[in-house]
């Protein structure tokens, strides 16, 4: 049977499960990726699971995102990075390296292997032909203790390339024309590959820019095939041994199918405030703009700088406008800087930024209220940027940089001038250094971790406990969100690597005493709290159940759960049950005590069982959706009690 | 009689007092210099008085310290001061042009002319020629509108120069030499002029170091002559006709006089946490450090980058070391992007942050906790770097990039290699394009000011009047500072440019209800407060001055004043008064009803007169020490108010 190249890379790692769309498989991952908002967490998981070495074939670890350091928090927080890399055997790219993503196809990456990592445009590596993408960090610390990573099947969409791009039209506007026809959940479920002749005008880099975006259609992944292009790529990286070439099969099929002429396209742009909303530049020409943005992993490559240096090189930025290079590796800063684009670019009035996420996370680059912004980033949701209601359009650097100079959104076509021809650096750097490489095992072992004082280790956790008596601490309505189970910003998320400190904000909005009262029992038992529909929903962050956990939650009774957060419960050990008569909800009250004898066996031993209600002569029946894997993981205690039991077996 | 430099600049400029040390003169100001933390309230403040047009030959305002825009409040208030700038006809720097004083000596500076500017370095321009003098905004903004500039007459403190500098020793090592001698306080109410045969081998950007950090000796100014240097350095500019020589007249001499030979010079360094700690590198080589920072005005020029370049040249600087360089202007980072220095810095594994003050001010770049940090920047107070306890140490470039190669502090001299030697640029960039100059007058009158919702202007208040009823809201006691009045810090200090909103942190540490009580009686005749000895010590804010007179205080009755708080209230329109009679402090409650009657006649008829207390048969006796001008500012009830009559009748 012949397979597209998406097909072979699961074939080639399927570890449980069968290929068939919308069901669970299970599958071998080669490389990890973490960036430091999240990689500070995935470590002090490593050291809960006493890893003594990462067991994937390459893992990195990317100072990124957090490069203010306004105070200690962040540079304390790079020290850990550097320590816990060194400890595990992972590669550390420290902050001014530049974007996980183009450093890492850069040093790292490797056609046909599988990617894992925790930032949701990991999927921009599968430009050279492997299967990569985003996930949350327990899940990456997972893979880096060599467990699979289990996601459903998804469907192969097959999407054929034709045409050449006209001038002043790049790899940008394809992916822009995709997420106007199908918008931000055209992708659901989706790997995206592109295949056909239109590939061959599309460099290795070009292919980044497409195959990134692919987390705004809400992909699971994006796979281009590993081709002589990609070839070129990893000799002029000086890793040509790493190519092996990965193609579809002759006659191989796609679940679903689409085309887009490349020859047919022009300048587009996703106007505020979502990446899907997508019209021709021409539609909105002349809007006045405060600020272009150049950058991020959404236009990592030395074309799309040097596109825009060539573009405004010698003459004047219009007053007034805040134009923003942030380059997006140190190695693409070096040939930018050799081959005299960023002088350019600072001669034009460009403020050059250091190499990293910088704006396009909000760290920095906030565009003035009620102004515009053009960005290459990927994404414009509302306050993104930093500034409450903003208007963040999103482009490519062409149209970026023709509307720096005059001011306002500007269809780079019109400008008086060719489009540039531009040469690819003579001698491209290559710096071999930009990745610290992992330690020998004998000296990693030695290590110690280096915590400063916001960095504190996950504590221990205990197993499951056979009988439970625990009080219902919350009684909450529907649709509670983890916002309202533990917030973001700014106020909280600087605790990101200390659990103790971060726990304190658990569930402030619903109850503010409910860390104190849940801190007091936690020794002598725990809790319970009682939900009604779609419990857990929005952002995915995996504090909002270890938090909870930390301080004692045993079980989380509700009418039904968001997808998401069930499974971070069952990662840190919460038993997660629904109601099988929703009217016992209301049976409940806030201060009753369940009780549940032998929970060991009954959850083994069936889908269905009862609680008491300690002192009202009633039974509330429940019920669980555990996979047998998930039932061994909630016995344990949770997932870093699981692998560290394994760990012991096989250290 | 034969003068020196100081002397004549300060006699070319003299339009009141006698040219007697510690008396007050009153001096023209002919260039004036705001950046953005300061210039937004001085904005505001020309636009209280009405001013038409600044009436200085050249006034610039640069946009240097708040670079990062984690929120719309930065981008705001750049978009502010564009506005403000083209409605006052003074020149802009856009943020990414770099720091005010290397930007300003590139642009404007010029020899034998008097500049006064809102940022404690100002005195950097000394280099050029000039008297330069940093100052509080309001004296700024009263420059700006023509007045003059009024201090105590300086000291001149001759310094003289032979020798040359060693290899591996710089101009830094000069001005940390005379501090290590003199501490911090050395040249407090002293103009420091610097001549000898030892100038011939100090460049003028060598010079400008020098001159900047005599605002650590406390100095009220530095002057350096204008000779053949400083015209070869206007020619490099573009700008040799603003040349004219200005050295000290034959047989000039000095009030007092030093003498450093330069051959003797070795590497210095001020260890934590003072400027003034200075002791040779060797003292603290092998100290293990976590950052290495090149940049900021104390070493702003091409020589002070590119020396750190060639000694990382085609090395890896240590593992864990953040090399920071923060390039100090546009047009100097073009250069060195030109000359392969960035290349070699980078390729070093330096970090390149964007032209501005950044880390020297706290604005990123904070080291981690317990960590040492080298720096070429002038100051290391406790806390200044944004990490509290923190531990700076100030240097050369040279020891800076020595010890980022070796992760350990160190003396360049133990490097084994040549010092190098350097090349000027061969076609060194002029961005005549740096600074966005003033509109013409009929088109600046149309500009209005563009104000985002942080940007408030400031209230217009009224004069003072004859009879005054006001309870006294606060009894305090001795040393109170204007950090208690109003604090400072990143939780306050956004709401620089908007009274209404800083107002609500007045006294809060003293009296929480402070701010209710006074604004519910503040249109109903105000309030006083009274106060021990030493009332307002600590940092010259002037929002100290102007917020609780925004809520309607009238009198500050106490025992004594801090001098520049005094000077502060006076600006603002609070009547400041001491008492005759210590003993009646303890006569005075909190909610005693002070009462003047014929209050303007009175202060202007004599130095002493009575306060009676409302229904307690006690008069209080007081007495105030206003100059007659004081007199008249005090009457129109401030400064701003003073400025806009005068304005009236000859705009």
């Amino acid at each position: 049977m012949p397979y597209n190249i998406t097909q072979k890379l699961i074939k080639d790692h399927l570890v449980s499960g069968e290929m068939v769309p919308g069901t669970e498989i299970g599958l071998r991952i080669d490389q990890t990726l973490t960036q430091d908002a999240t990689g500070t967490l995935v470590m002090l998981e490593l050291e809960a699971m006493n890893l003594e070495r990462a067991k994937t074939e390459a893992s990195a670890q990317y100072v990124d995102h957090n490069l203010i350091q306004e105070d200690s928090k962040n540079p304390d927080d790079h020290l850990f990075l550097l320590s816990a890399t060194k400890r595990f055997g992972i590669y550390y790219s420290r902050p001014g390296n530049g974007v996980s993503h183009p450093v890492h196809m850069q040093r790292l990456a490797k056609p046909g292997k599988t990617l894992l990592g925790s930032d949701s445009h990991t999927c921009a590596n599968g430009c050279m032909g492997m299967l990569a993408m985003g996930a949350g960090g327990i899940d990456v610390a997972m893979a880096i203790a060599g467990e699979p990573f289990y996601v459903k099947m998804p469907q192969v969409w097959g999407i054929k390339l034709t045409g050449t791009l006209p001038d002043w039209v790049s790899a940008k506007d394809v992916i822009l024309e995709l997420l106007r026809r199908y918008d931000v959940k055209g992708g659901v479920g989706k790997v995206i590959e592109y295949y056909g002749p239109g590939l061959h005008s599309l460099s290795a880099m070009d292919r980044h820019v497409i195959a990134n975006m692919g987390a705004e259609l809400g992909a699971t992944g994006t796979v281009f095939p590993s081709d002589k292009e990609i070839r070129r790529f990893l000799k002029e990286q000086g890793r040509e041994d790493d190519w092996i070439e990965l193609v579809a099969d002759p006659g191989a099929t796609y679940d679903l199918n689409e085309e887009i002429n490349l020859s047919e396209l022009e300048p587009l742009i996703a106007k505020p405030s979502s990446p899907g909303n997508v019209v021709p530049v021409t539609e909105v020409a002349g809007t006045p703009i405060y600020q272009s943005y150049i950058g991020s992993s959404a236009n990592p490559g030395f074309r799309d700088f040097a596109i825009a240096a060539e573009i405004v090189k010698g003459q004047r930025i219009a007053e007034g406008i805040s134009f923003d290079i942030n380059p997006t590796s140190r190695q693409m800063l070096t040939d930018l800087v050799k081959e005299s684009h960023i002088a350019s670019l600072l001669q034009s009035g460009a403020r050059l930024h250091q190499a990293g996420c910088n704006g396009c996370i909000g760290m920095g680059q906030a565009p003035a209220t009620g102004r515009n912004s053009l960005r290459t980033t990927p994404r414009n949701f509302p306050g993104r940027s930093g500034t409450r209601e903003d208007s963040v359009f999103l482009c490519s650097p062409e149209t970026a940089a023709a509307s720096a100079l005059t001011g306002q959104i500007t269809d780079p076509r019109t400008l008086k001038m060719e489009y540039p021809k531009l040469k690819e650096p003579k001698e491209p750097t290559i710096d071999m250094n930009l990745l610290d490489a992992p330690l020998p095992l004998e000296e990693a072992k030695k290590v110690e971790l280096h915590k400063g004082p916001n960095i504190a280790s996950i504590p221990d956790m205990d197993n499951m406990p056979d009988n439970i008596e625990v009080p219902i601490l919350l009684k909450m309505g529907d649709n509670i969100s983890t916002d309202e189970i533990l917030a973001g910003g700014a106020r909280v998320l600087p605790y990101r690597s200390n659990l103790p400190e971060i726990s304190k904000f658990t569930f402030e909005i619903v109850d503010e005493k409910y860390y104190e009262r849940a801190k007091e029992i936690a020794e002598k038992g725990g809790h319970a709290i009682v939900g009604g529909f779609n419990y857990g929903q929005g952002s995915s962050r995996e504090h909002a159940a270890l938090a909870p956990r930390y301080l004692g939650l045993r079980i989380a009774l509700v009418k039904d759960f968001a997808r998401i957060h069930w499974q971070n419960l069952v990662n840190f050990g919460v038993l997660p049950l629904t109601f099988i008569e929703e009217s016992d909800y209301d049976k409940l009250e806030k201060g009753d005590v369940l009780i549940g004898e032998g929970l060991r066996n009954k959850i083994k031993q069936g889908k269905e069982f009862s609680l008491s209600v300690k002192g009202k002569n009633i039974d509330i029946k429940v019920k669980h959706a555990l996979s047998d894997r998930q039932i061994e993981i909630m016995l344990k205690g949770g997932i870093i009690n699981w692998v560290k039991a394994r760990n012991i077996s096989v250290n």
